[in-house]
């Protein structure tokens, strides 16, 4: 059974401030929480049903984190998903540490990004495509979100998100930037150099002016049909399917 | 201003079965709108602020539309969204007909993708990459779904969603099937021929076993990282991107 102090501390974890004051975020499902149990996260508490726990005994010990067995229905109660009926966990922020990018590595940059959905999804993405670093500007979405966090698939585990001002991020760094506009280059046949960073625009407004004048490579996505523009996570697969299929050898 | 008989009736529309008692559906915002006037869609009452009626009085006179005059308050009251500020439109449904795919084109074939945002930036993607069809199983999301409808950006004007069942489509269509699996061909040198179906599975179950065993042409979307799958709307994408490769002149 979960104490009701405990209850309120995770639930008050669905609101920015108090994560921020508690330093702490919430994993909800089974998938999120065993990539938490496997990470460099620290594990504060594991909420589970006897069977997940049971299940993943060797992992959950070995995060030392405090152990609370609960119903599946409670399970749902807690979290921001009421389809979650087997985990949750309260995990540790880490420190927004600036990234230290390889020879040849590519990263993300999130101008904007508004959308928790939209956020996780890139962030999932960026996982798939190899990348290990996204820098989002200070209006993109909270990372810590239950709904950034659950659309990742786990996959904040080993993305690691900096916050920080963009244009000055982009000026200190030296890097080629890419950008997608509608005038640029086409993406299929765009040469996607030695790493560099991958800007991506806020969903209604695209990229922000002070940011599109530092862009150094335009691109463009090939267009057929009659949309106007494409959902910002959408963009961002294909752009970095067109960036790897360059350094695979098939 | 509007009466209460009228709001109650834009408001019922936002429940699935008195969508499909009136066979009609709520359109959000200004965009949505706009290309809802375009469109081969009837459209049964438009509700806009002055700024919008007067902005689009010409076509809004040749929709031969109810008009009502709205404060963008009450706008964003009246639908699901809360930073609609400019216009709704109520619009008839289509008939749900077969396609009748033309040589050498491509349609997307959804094997219960349940996420309305998901099936909306899907619809959007298809349109993007100059699709005309969808053919959906009952399973998936409602396209006449608010949060579907607005996903969409507007494409569901330009891209006809039919609902069927998929085997029985897949078998008597006699087309190419192509879909995505972990053992397929790499996806960059796959030959997408001359024209066919394109499988996307569900968001958490992927391609189900009836359907998988129909499949002609099994693909994967290579996979740098850590991430077990993309999100459905994603990999659409991602498959369309290389689908229209190959038939771009550079």
């Amino acid at each position: 059974m979960i104490s009701k102090a405990r209850l309120k501390y995770i639930k008050s974890l669905q609101v920015k401030k108090y994560r921020k004051q508690e330093q702490c975020f919430v994993v909800e499902g089974a998938k999120g929480v065993q990539e938490l149990l496997r990470s460099s996260f620290e594990t504060v508490i594991v909420v589970g049903t006897e069977d997940f726990i049971h299940k993943h005994e060797a992992s959950i010990i070995r995060s030392r984190a405090e152990v609370i067995v609960s119903k599946p229905d409670d399970l749902a109660q807690m979290g921001s998903f009421q389809t979650n009926d087997s985990a949750l966990a309260v995990a540790r922020m880490q420190n927004n540490e600036p990234p230290s990018l390889g020879s040849g590595e590519f990263a993300l940059l999130l101008d904007d990004i508004r959308d928790p959905g939209n956020l996780g999804s890139i962030i999932r993405t960026a996982d798939w495509y190899g990348l290990h670093h996204v820098i989002a500007s200070s209006e993109t979405a909270d990372l810590y979100n239950p709904k950034v966090i659950h659309a990742t698939m786990g996959s904040f585990t080993r993305v690691k998100v900096y916050n920080t001002d963009l244009p000055e991020f982009v000026s200190t760094s030296g890097l080629e930037t890419y950008g997608a506009f509608l005038d640029g280059e086409d993406v299929h046949s765009a040469i996607f150099g030695n790493g560099g960073l991958i800007v991506i625009g806020n969903e209604s407004g695209g990229i922000s002016k002070s940011l599109a004048s530092m862009i150094t490579h335009r691109i463009t996505i090939p267009r057929l049909g009659g949309a106007e523009s494409l959902n910002a996570s959408v963009a961002t697969a294909v752009i970095l399917d067109n960036v790897v299929r360059g350094r695979l050898i098939h």
